[in-house]
């Protein structure tokens, strides 16, 4: 009878879940799950795990935070090693890739990068905000981001150097506003990334449109200069998809934030 | 220092994996740590699930069959649950996007589905065949397909219905021959699917063809006679990526295999 109930439970919940603002939180399962049986537990485990591969197949509406009843999973999955074991398998089947192709000799073979959960990690900041429970606050990241000391993601700092090696032209595409253009350069530095070949921010013309749309444009105009975009590395969909899109994209994981 | 030692180990192995040719079995973690203790299992635990993100998030070059180390999580994955919970929400996440979309008044407007693993599952034949762990067989899985009994997904079977109801044309667009094209109609019909607009299947002219070339080519053609492809469900990336992409499209899971 328990389950009876459970499954009636889960399957109107279902139902309450088509019809809420893409844009609101919509709860998994509901709160009475937490300090409950060792098998709703596990119930939870599971949505949150199936809930986590929605966002990283790209299955899901734009969402502002991350399901609450998924905090302590998000947690545990960043700082438990899943996340790291995650982002290194990504640099790995990149380099594998990056190794594999034979590049012209005219120089023009380009890899891109993301920076923010690509090359550097905001992770200092984001466990002090729940790591993506709290609606991303713009003034506060940015004073974060204005110390310039988040740090290198170890596997890509590897995989910036490895395909640096083979002769990629490295261009750095971030939705970084332009006046954040100072503190990057000297936060990338520091973090051990060098000799890239251009770093593109989001200028005053750029404001308002979808990151999708904005990275998109810039790789048009490296397409219509010639070049070939042969490699992509980004925490986000926004990073791969859209046109002039890479011969392979990889998506590095990121259950914390989403943009559009 | 036991640490330490695995430490190395894998740091090793992850060196081993870059220079292996891409199409075959790629290890992920030898074999002794079956029957080990359990902090060794937990992280062959995180190994494939982190192998399972990388074929979800389409970060994996072209592989034959899962990792022989994973055999176990797979079948777990599969027959324990997870599977079908991932399968549910990426339907209900569809269904929430058909549901809020104005489709226009002159009928045009179209939804895609795959078969094999969208609308109806093979999972009697993979049971048989370690979910992923033998290599294709095109001759056995022929003869499973020609009895025509593949169960239907329940709740793609729901959106199909969904979407149908809406309003939206419903154009199936499979990687199966069409010699093989009674028996489909027979078992879709008998799976409880109904009124598809087009069943398109390959013919002879897109044998050798990849899926991705062979559906962008049949997405092109529906472009072209001015129908707007709004959603497109597929376990493959083959199914959603490539030419007149569909507006927003939805990956089932499928760690059994891979189709480019």
């Amino acid at each position: 009878m328990r389950f009876l109930g459970i499954s009636i439970f889960l399957i109107l919940f279902t139902f309450a879940f088509a019809n809420e603002d893409f844009n609101t939180h919509r709860p998994l399962i509901v709160e009475f799950f937490e300090n409950s049986e060792p098998h709703l537990k596990r119930t939870l485990h599971l949505e949150c795990t199936s809930w986590r591969f929605a966002v990283e197949a790209n299955n899901l509406s734009p969402w502002k935070i991350i399901p609450q009843e998924c905090a302590d999973y998000v947690r545990q999955y960043i700082t438990g090693g899943a996340y790291k074991m995650e982002i290194d398998r990504v640099s790995t089947e990149a380099g594998a890739f990056a190794e594999s192709m034979k590049l012209g000799e005219d120089g023009k073979d380009v890899w891109i990068f993301d920076v923010d959960e690509t090359l550097l990690s905001n992770l200092p900041y984001y466990s002090q905000h729940g790591y993506g429970l709290e609606v991303f606050d713009s003034v506060e990241f940015d004073k974060w981001v204005e110390k310039g000391e988040a740090p290198a993601i170890g596997s890509s700092l590897k995989l910036y150097q490895d395909v640096m090696r083979l002769g990629f032209k490295v261009f750095l595409l971030t939705g970084r506003s332009e006046r954040h253009r100072i503190v990057t350069v000297e936060n990338l530095m520091n973090a051990g990334f060098q000799d890239w070949d251009k770093l593109i921010l989001r200028g005053s013309e750029d404001h308002g449109k979808s990151a999708t749309i904005y990275k998109s444009e810039k790789r048009n105009e490296m397409v219509e200069e010639g070049l070939r975009i042969v490699g992509n590395s980004g925490d986000q969909w926004s990073d791969l998809l859209g046109s002039s899109a890479s011969i392979r994209s990889f998506k590095l994981p990121n259950p914390m934030y989403y943009i559009p």
